[in-house]
């Protein structure tokens, strides 16, 4: 399988690079789209277009078994791209700068790989929109499974490509491996005023000043110290002038878990903090929508990817993966039926390309690789 | 009126002295009531003993005109004096450090000064218990003012010499000399436990680190800027080992203004800054109990003082007084009667001899003029 | 002078509401500047035009004597009126909000009323631009002094009308009448990253978080809590998105005082508010440039301004003021020359119209008794 | 091995509650081990008293083979026993409210289990004093590697009963089980003063309530959040009077964490929210020594333990283990050999009982149970 991949290779290069110069925002990816269609007609690969709006399902297998998913995400991100390739970005402001594009490659090569092998079973590639979107109405894996794609689905696996990891190294793990992802967004409001009778105006900005180290607080004293979380205020924003006081100090912030009853709890203190500013007499408006959920790992999905991947790599280049507090809209896929997420090693050279960053490039020599993995992973479980 | 007051400088110094070696706490002026009774017997001043309980009031006059008061306190403090002198206190753990010693030896001065006048008109000399007992329950300046010592006075003069003012100098100010002086004693709650696991508790030393900026916040905030105000917490007491968190954090403080609507802001800031504890999930009780309150100067009275002490010393021995954040409960008299608060500077050598402090001491060469202030200042009242 | 005053009154209407529908900001006073200079020569009074850029300097007096000054401020706010009156502010976005207008058409009736008077001396009646400026390099009385205009003034008096104040009430006080007005601005830096990965950024939202505790604490905790004092942190901005994690939070303010030794001890506090940053490992930056000074009151200038108004509008119409943590650029003058700065009452009915806000109005039927005052003050000034 | 150790559970009872009826505090086990000695040679098993002070090594086995260790611990708490058992705490204030009577019970009946066996290799047996000291001076299992019993020992178990879990399971797990247990003692420093005149000192519970939030956001803000970590300040002390300003606060606190990178920032961010009292200009003092480290389990340890518990219990009376931030002293022998931690569940009905807590108790019936699965696992490791 590995070699039948690595002839995929070139291919796969240039399935990345002309999406990664073509890059569309979430639930915009309409050339990627008609990109990807092209492809799996050229390939006689059967597919339905407008899933979750500009998104793709695929169908192999002669249906004589489970069915499972294969996803890959398609969209980019709004950054002006910062390298000088000969692939680099044609759009001013938009940038695949996470991946999705090799992720896209890497499923049309799965296409590829499977597309002329007898498959006991159905196999549904899911090419999905928008997965950047954060907040769960803007997430196109949710809609996926919201518009039935998952319904029949048994099993589910996703890739994701990591800048920051080792070349050719695949990680995985049982459990939770991506965090759920939810946001806020509040204002602590008071009295404005003039800035020098402070006693005629109630200072959101000195009630804000109690709120903030309550937030901080909630994780080191709420939580319980063996769970994961994170409360981050990312943004912080009153007043126009230094001699007013202003109305009100709006907050934004990101809310980071992986069990739902510290989400609960970490939900629960944030609404706490704010209402200090009423305790001490002023007031708040505070909206903490959830957005993406954890991605839990099923452990036989996990074990066909280990098992897959150790015979194709070798043992020594299959690691543990380690839960991290990014997230990722795989869950709702993960969630709907049961989810193998796989990490492959894409890192190069010395110079850090970190994800969500004008200068994030990959190893596409990892691209078979993917690819190979994936294909072998789905193989194994519907030939049990 | 000075250079008879000069004369009796030897004696005012025996008295100061005499009652400097046998200081006693507030209400237990047992000897030094009977010391200042003996001394009013031979001058022959009519007075009534036992009033405010250790309290004395000595009657001058005819009686054919207006009824004023004079005052001095008579208690001493919980402190074992430093200074080495020939009349040091002669009890462990008491001592004169406030000058009150010298304030009774003054009014025995007035006391004789005037025992042979013919004044028309009623003065009485009110030897006061217990002024440092701080909380209104331990007050007898409001004692006296129950009891109905102050019922006939119109108007009350009292003197307090400063250990840190230049000697001689008089210094008084229409309107708040001395602060309003309340204090609270408050508990944070929240739930104990082990150390290891905040989750299982609710940390009340957390809920106070939320607290204290509240309190701190109230004065710059909330009050006026421009008027005068103290919230101190002086005590905070919690915890019984390093990897147990305690039940409660207790906390107490003094809380000080001029204003009634300042003090009745300080008082509800307070409260609100304590409700933190509430708003978190935790708990708290709070009293804070009015103390004494501001002593607000009479503009007549204080335009005898300035009279009396001009002609008698000159015009730049007379200063303006500058209000200050001590409390002091001439002020229950100054609010049942008018009332007119002396400062008499005192201030002997360089080294500091701060007031409430084991060093404490002051210039005694300044009795003599505090008695001729006061004796003149109540004959020109009278006069008018 | 009352009555000479009152038959001026519709021409100082005239003036003022003139003045007030054509207002400029600070230093391009052109328009008014022209049409002071205009009534100026209208009243054959003498005057320099170009005195701090768009500054006029008029001369009244035979010489034969001292040399004092008159001031009035002509600059208006960056602000759009909300009012509908016929006089309404013509220029979008600059509106006389402050009251300026009134001071300068009452500087003009104070020329016309001594205009054709002996008057044994030199009065100068400064028509200064910039008031509003708030930084040093941005005031007109500053650039007055600068240029030389009081080096022979040996007094100078200001007015200032006041939409709060009862109408036709003058206010004086000796001493500190205004406050002392600084800004600063500052940054608290820390290091930049993914809000899902706190530990590898320094959260500067949280450095700041323990800066504005810090700089409220100095108030209550490091300053004579009987002296005047305010800082107000009044604008705060840090963040570009929920997620991410800024590199900096910038921060403004003002800073209030009015004697030295607190000033300098509100920046000092300041600078180690910030520096707290530092020790949690961050950095900052900070300016804190000292702006107008305190406007301290003469006792002298004062004591001619109450016996002028005293005997103008009676004993019950000159009120003791109260200093205000308000900046006021005359302080410049009253430092160079010994100063008065008057205060007239000019509230309009019962809808709160507040300086420097789009309701600001005034009642103008105070104007008169502007001019009758300045112009009987200094006349009594002079005939000393 | 099961069905022998349920013959000796009389017995085992028997050591249990005679031990637990006489309790003794760390290093002063002297009756303790008195008792264990004398059974020791009522079985004819060779041991060694004096070691680490009152400890006892006993030797089983025919030496041909690898040495291996069996830890119990011996010691009691401070407490006064709140239960009313027939074998209730004849000491006041001392009390076997962690287990350790029932450890030196089991370790007894393994003894017994395998005295009689033909065992190749050697087991010592580890009757270690004085658990509960918390800091690594008092530590018993440290003091017994460092005397050497532990050189020639390359695999080590322990066991520990839990109130708190279901009777009659075992739990564990590879990798860190207690954390590092570390603490600290810290005073923040200002300078002392009257109440009213906050101005005139330093005040060090303001300085406190910075220091405060700074030590509550190292975790959330420094920390990695995938990582497990607790700084608890356990005490905060400061203060005599409402009206004094005291010189300094005195703190105490507990830190625990797994790894050693995550423990040297808890320690550097707890210097560095203590600097902050420096920044302000106050001072500090801190300890911080190192206490007991993570015990981290080796993996052949417990899969040694778990297939020994599984044969004997069967495989839904294994479960795996969760970390804990309580810290435990075997980590000293964990470090030094390879080391195996076994948790016992030993709930007794449905009353809490926990830890450190008066009402402590536990399911007797377990501990043939943990005699049977301790001396399995040896047998089966030696037997490898």
């Amino acid at each position: 399988m590995l070699d039948r991949a690595k002839r995929l290779q070139p291919k796969l290069v240039m399935y990345r690079r002309h999406i990664h110069a073509n890059p569309e925002l979430g639930f915009q990816e309409f050339k990627t789209s008609q990109y990807v269609s092209d492809q799996l007609t050229a390939l006689g690969v059967e597919h339905q277009r407008g899933v979750a709006k500009t998104g793709i399902v695929a169908v192999l297998g002669n249906g004589n078994g489970p069915t499972i998913g294969l996803r890959a995400d398609m969209d980019a991100l709004p950054l002006t791209e910062n390298n000088d390739t000969s692939y680099k970005s044609q759009t001013p402001g938009v940038m695949h700068a996470c991946g999705h594009d090799a992720h896209t490659a890497i499923l049309l090569g799965v296409a590829e790989l499977l597309a002329k092998e007898e498959i006991n079973g159905t196999i549904k590639l899911l090419f999905q929109p928008s997965e950047e979107g954060g907040a769960d109405d803007r997430s196109g894996g949710k809609l996926m499974v919201e518009e039935g794609a998952l319904d029949d689905v048994e099993m589910v696996w996703g890739l994701h490509v990591g800048s920051g990891e080792t070349s050719g190294i695949v990680a995985v793990a049982d459990g939770p491996v991506t965090a759920a992802a939810d946001s806020f967004v509040g204002s602590v409001m008071g009295v404005g005023g003039h800035g020098a009778f402070p006693h005629r105006s109630l200072d959101p900005i000195w009630l804000a000043s109690q709120v903030l180290p309550a937030i901080y607080g909630i994780i080191p004293r709420r939580v319980d110290p063996t769970k994961k979380a994170v409360i981050t205020v990312g943004t912080i924003h009153a007043g126009t002038a230094n001699n007013i006081i202003p109305m009100k100090v709006d907050m934004t912030g990101t809310i980071r878990s992986f069990e739902e009853d510290v989400r609960a709890q970490l939900h629960a203190g944030l609404e706490q903090a704010f209402s200090i500013a009423k305790a001490m007499g002023g007031d708040y408006v505070l909206e903490h929508p959830y957005g993406y959920p954890a991605t839990v790992n099923d452990k036989d999905a996990v074990r066909h990817i280990r098992s897959a991947a150790e015979d194709l790599l070798g043992k020594d280049h299959v690691v543990e993966a380690h839960p991290m507090m990014a997230g990722e809209d795989f869950a709702y896929m993960a969630r709907k039926s049961r989810g193998g997420f796989i990490a492959l090693g894409a890192a190069i050279g010395d110079k850090p390309r970190p994800h969500h960053h004008p200068d994030f490039d990959i190893d596409e020599s990892v691209l078979h690789i993917g690819a190979a993995v994936m294909a072998e992973t789905v193989r194994r479980y519907l030939g049990k």
